[in-house]
């Protein structure tokens, strides 16, 4: 009841009244994050997510919930989809009580899951057909990020669409990269930013690996490697778990399973090898396979066998 | 003539009578780098190379000639050793006319090859029996870093041999790293480093290569990944070279055969698979096939067929 109290109380304060309603489909580590921001801004933010006790969790921080797509839909200006997939993307839009059918025409959708940049492109015009405009913005960043409203968006869309999303990209977002006018595009940049970073996050623990059981001390190639040509963002971010042992899932294992099998379908689809995307694929699978997929990504390292990691 | 004058007015200079004699024996992008810092340093400078043209350069700024390895020994307090490998290291060590026999008790070798850190290990112990304090210190930064003084030494030695070696290293280095008294840690750390550095040059080829078959603009993807999580300092310093068409050689594909070449001897010696070395050791050595051997590290792209590079 306090929450629903909250939301009327703030709901008549300056200000709100002329912020587009922003609806979040997700409320995972990433769509959560977005949530937060918003709340923070002061928007009007419908939410809905399959568990229950985390839209309550929102509903308290002054969100309303909803009980489906469709609802958020209905009532929104801004819907913002962030759940974890491609197939879990058209579920929530065109599946049973899906947003899409219930959005107003005028209305935007701001997709930010990370999809094969094919079903991206497709997806603008199925929307169009509607008259909802479309943002194909994934995003970067991290849980951090979101949480702080500093997530960077790599967005295509109409300029049209851009207007009326700005200022719900400026609450969630550091930097927005507006990358043309044609959904696909973003999803295309995505796909290469993961393809860097699951190779990356692969690397990083294949090169913890042999300087450990070469003999080095962990936090002394850590140290070094940070300053040196070999350094990425991903060694310098993720490198600390393996140094701490802290494998609880900041982004897990599974995520790049999935990121690093849309990298490689669209190799498939247009003929191109992938060596090194493949031979990480690979290590992801087997994290995985043995157990790690719901593990911080840094676990990769875990597929290394009689690796004596710090921490343990 | 004019060289050896200027040599000898500059040994009369104030300053110069107390700074150690210093030998480079190898004059490539980082040796030469490290001979003109040390010359800018106003070091009296004794230089050694195959190539009897680049020693006159060097000549001429102030630099003496050494006919061998032997006489840059014989001449010096400290030795800088930094030509291509372990076996050219051996030679201008133990070789015909080598360094090593002619140095004298209490000198110090810098050794700043990348090499198996197993020869590192073994090669303190046979210059100790000579009387001679090795320091193992591999170097990072690149010919650019290397001409401005400012490279990073991963070193391992003696109290001693950095006491002598100190204010060579303030003149060449701007970060030296001191990780113990052994040899064979600084050529380890190095090793980690350089595995780094091939598998993020070959994912910085293999993502451009993807997302220009992707019909993404190759400026786009560079400046918006730069910002993302899927940087890396490879990806930010050879992509410029890829965008520009220009493979001129700062750093050589065939560095990459024989340094990743280093990285897989090692995890086999180890009994540890490196599958994202082996991976890239393989797109290196592919480029290295098709004739781009010594180009630019960034023309590993060359081994994706059907890519539509920029700057043909």
């Amino acid at each position: 009841m306090n929450g629903v109290a909250l939301v009327v109380a703030r709901q008549q304060g300056v200000g709100r009244m002329n912020k587009p309603k922003v609806g979040v489909i997700g409320l995972g580590s990433m769509g959560g994050g977005v949530a937060k921001s918003l709340l923070r801004a002061d928007f009007p933010v419908r939410v809905c997510d399959v568990r229950p006790e985390v839209v309550q969790a929102f509903v308290k921080s002054g969100a309303v919930a909803c009980a489906s797509p469709a609802e958020v839909g209905a009532a929104c200006d801004v819907v913002i989809v962030l759940v974890v997939n491609a197939e879990q993307t058209e579920t929530v839009l065109f599946g049973e009580q899906g947003a899409a059918p219930a959005m107003r025409r005028g209305s935007v959708l701001l997709m930010s899951v990370t999809v094969p940049p094919d079903y991206a492109e497709r997806l603008g015009p199925r929307l169009a057909e509607r008259g909802i405009m479309m943002i194909d913005g994934p995003v970067s960043g991290g849980e951090a990020k979101a949480a702080s409203g500093e997530m960077t968006v790599m967005a295509a869309g109409a300029p049209e669409a851009f207007a009326l999303a700005e200022p719900v990209l400026g609450a969630i977002a550091a930097k927005v990269y507006r990358l043309g006018g044609t959904p696909g595009t973003g999803s295309k940049v995505k796909m290469v930013n993961q393809l860097l970073a699951g190779v990356h996050i692969a690397a990083a623990a294949e090169a913890m690996a042999l300087g450990i059981k070469a003999g080095a001390d962990p936090q002394v190639l850590y140290d070094v490697i940070t300053n040196s040509a070999g350094n990425s963002w991903m060694f310098q971010n993720r490198v600390p778990h393996i140094l701490a042992g802290d494998y609880s899932p900041r982004s897990a294992v599974n995520i790049f399973v999935k990121d690093l099998g849309i990298v490689l379908d669209a190799g498939k689809k247009s003929t191109l090898p992938l060596p090194l995307s493949a031979a990480a694929h690979q290590m992801f699978l087997s994290a995985a396979a043995s157990g790690h997929g719901r593990e911080d990504d840094a676990a990769v390292i875990k597929t290394f066998p009689g690796v004596d990691l710090p921490g343990k």
